[in-house]
């Protein structure tokens, strides 16, 4: 007799904790549980902030996928996805093809720049730990060539960072942290350095409690970050970046520019012929894919609408783990042939956003957290993830213990 | 009554040593000692290899010069030199003037590239705390950026070494030391990383024992180098190298061209006037500049021939070193009336070029050294500077304590 062979694409929090917990719930032979990755190893997609600044080693971040995954449950495929054949069930590998009983989506995100000019030709994103690393060693050579020129270069030491939202502030906060070290490291005196953040909106982390988001621009501010608030960028180019705010048209020389201003779902997606917004499916409430009764989505490529607001929840860590929970609950009814299947419904426990060393803001329940609080706080949350995927032993390898 | 001015440019090996002799040879206000350097802090010229390759940290090549040099006898003037006036006894800084009695030029060395032609616009060289620490950014940048590049590029972990006289092969030692952590770090396999020394002379280490020579082949090679030797760089270029071996033309893509190659004593003292060949000036055997009974030269501004073979000693720190104890002793006979000045003649106590962790090879007196003796001796060498230079404190903080 076949077993059902489930194949899960990608190995972010959706895809590894999906993973996880069918290795945990299926009796021996249930399920043939393919697991495929282009990387051999896991990565806190939320902690990348840290290695770009270079406040936290890369290593830090990421778990080798056999340290998780059991092998004997578990197939893991090293490879890169191409494209899904919906019609044939089956994915398509840049080495290789494999078919499926039953997929998971969990191809994570991609930067979205809007369309804006030369963002994505000059623009670096934090994405993976391979963009990461390059970022922080992109920003040292920047520090290490302004002393060997003749003619000092200010755009060497012109950080900008494009977005106000979680992760552009969470950068912003590690980067101020950093420069003053980069500074003594190169010679540097700190009043040359600038670290630019520029929005949009007429508001950091839009969205977050106003009190909180007053506190995380003071805090900043203190650090030496300048915000350029309700401004747009304009253009990105290899110079720089042009900038418009209530029609006028300034222009910043930067060798440094950081996009963290929008991402969407992994353009295979809508490649592969699903019906999606900016590489996102608007899933049916048990997280299949609206037409495919054997295909889940979850994490970034998967949309659901917050139905008291009637807008889409942000692609969160938080949201894609729980979503992991469901869909492994639903993939198990279905092997078993229970065909009523559990709703996803997301339990937003709380929020932290992290503004460097020792500081953050955030809600937990109707509970605003500050400074040292929030920051340990921050902290919890990312073991609680660790333990959820790796139990305690994970917790102690590669957990944040120093709390404050 | 007026003392006698003594201006020192320069704090390198023979400045810096000239400086540290006159103030513990002097009485006090028997003269007014001025040291001008650039940086507020000399450098160990002969281990920037290291930090180059990023094998140390640059900082514990750097010895701050309020460190060394005492503040009640010698006046530190941190600035850059311009231009020597000869005939008016002044020296032209970049923010200020000075004028002299005596003067010692101790401006050490530039890269020589002999008008092969890119060489200067592209290649890097080993030159000071800035240019290596630049190298070594340089360098990492690469490794970090290969994995991001859809199109692998073969240039971004081709290290190119002009040159295999002791510096490139010192360097070279310590980059093939460094490429395993840096393959490590940045998710590289070791096959895909070049290492290329490229020596016009038919051998590497020209005038070298032949027999230690082979040793340090041996052992470079089993660390992954290649060696190109009895080959020209016809050209450097944006791209890489243009090699020529027996009228075969090789080019070699590669972002990192390290010139090793040539040096030559700095500019400012031909520009000055003053009569020299590449930078140097033959100097009296009392190390004065013929014509100028007031300006000594010293270090890598002088040449001094050696009348057993009638070839100019090579440039090092070791003779830089003793030719400040020549010139301290001779301006202390000037300034105290004695006219009888002693004359120079180096005593080359021995030889040890590294090849990176634990490896080296040199001859002490007639003894050959290899392998671990050969490198316990190099530091051994490298401490006696630093006990010389500043007593047994600076040996602690700044010296090569491991021996094996």
């Amino acid at each position: 007799m076949s077993r059902p062979k489930i194949v899960i694409l990608g190995a972010g929090y959706g895809g590894i904790m999906t993973a996880v917990r069918l290795q945990k719930q299926t009796n021996a032979n249930e399920a043939e549980i393919i697991l495929v990755n282009k990387h051999n190893y896991h990565y806190q997609t939320t902690w990348l902030h840290e290695p770009a600044a270079g406040t936290m080693h890369h290593d830090r971040t990421r778990i080798m996928i056999n340290d998780v995954v059991d092998e004997n449950k578990v197939n893991f495929v090293q490879d890169t996805v191409v494209e899904i054949k919906r019609e044939e069930q089956k994915v398509i590998l840049e080495n290789g093809e494999l078919d499926y009983d039953y997929l998971v989506i969990a191809l994570g995100f991609e930067p979205e720049t809007f369309g804006i000019k030369g963002l994505k030709e000059n623009a670096f994103s934090i994405r993976n730990i391979d963009s990461v690393r390059k970022i922080r060693e992109h920003i040292e050579y920047q520090f290490a060539s302004y002393n060997n020129d003749k003619e000092k270069k200010k755009e060497r030491l012109t950080l900008i960072v494009g977005g106000a939202g979680f992760t552009g502030i969470e950068f912003i906060g590690e980067l101020a942290d950093r420069v003053p070290k980069l500074c003594n490291e190169f010679d540097i005196d700190r009043s040359n350095v600038r670290i630019i953040n520029v929005e949009a909106m007429p508001t950091l982390l839009p969205g977050f409690d106003p009190e909180l988001v007053e506190y995380a621009k003071n805090i900043l501010e203190r650090k030496g970050v300048e915000f350029k608030l309700g401004t747009m960028i304009k253009e990105c180019t290899e110079e720089g970046v042009i900038l418009s705010k209530d029609d006028q048209v300034e222009e910043i020389k930067s060798n440094t520019v950081v996009w963290t201003g929008g991402v969407r779902g992994n353009s295979i997606v809508e490649n592969s012929g699903f019906e999606a917004m900016r590489g996102r499916v608007k899933v049916n409430k048990d997280l299949r894919a609206p037409g495919y009764d054997n295909v889940f989505v979850v994490g970034d490529c998967a949309l659901i609408i917050n139905e008291e607001n009637d807008r889409p929840y942000p692609p969160t860590a938080q949201i894609a783990i729980q979503e992991a929970y469901t869909c492994a609950t639903n993939l198990l009814r279905l092997i078993r042939g229970n065909e009523e299947l559990a709703s996803f419904k997301p339990d937003i426990k709380g929020t932290v956003a992290s503004l460097g060393e020792g500081e953050a803001i955030g809600t937990v329940g109707n509970k605003k957290l500050y400074g040292s609080t929030a920051s340990a706080m921050k902290k919890i949350i990312d073991n609680r993830y660790l333990f959820l995927l790796g139990g305690p032993g994970l917790v102690l390898k590669k957990g944040k213990l120093k709390l404050f």
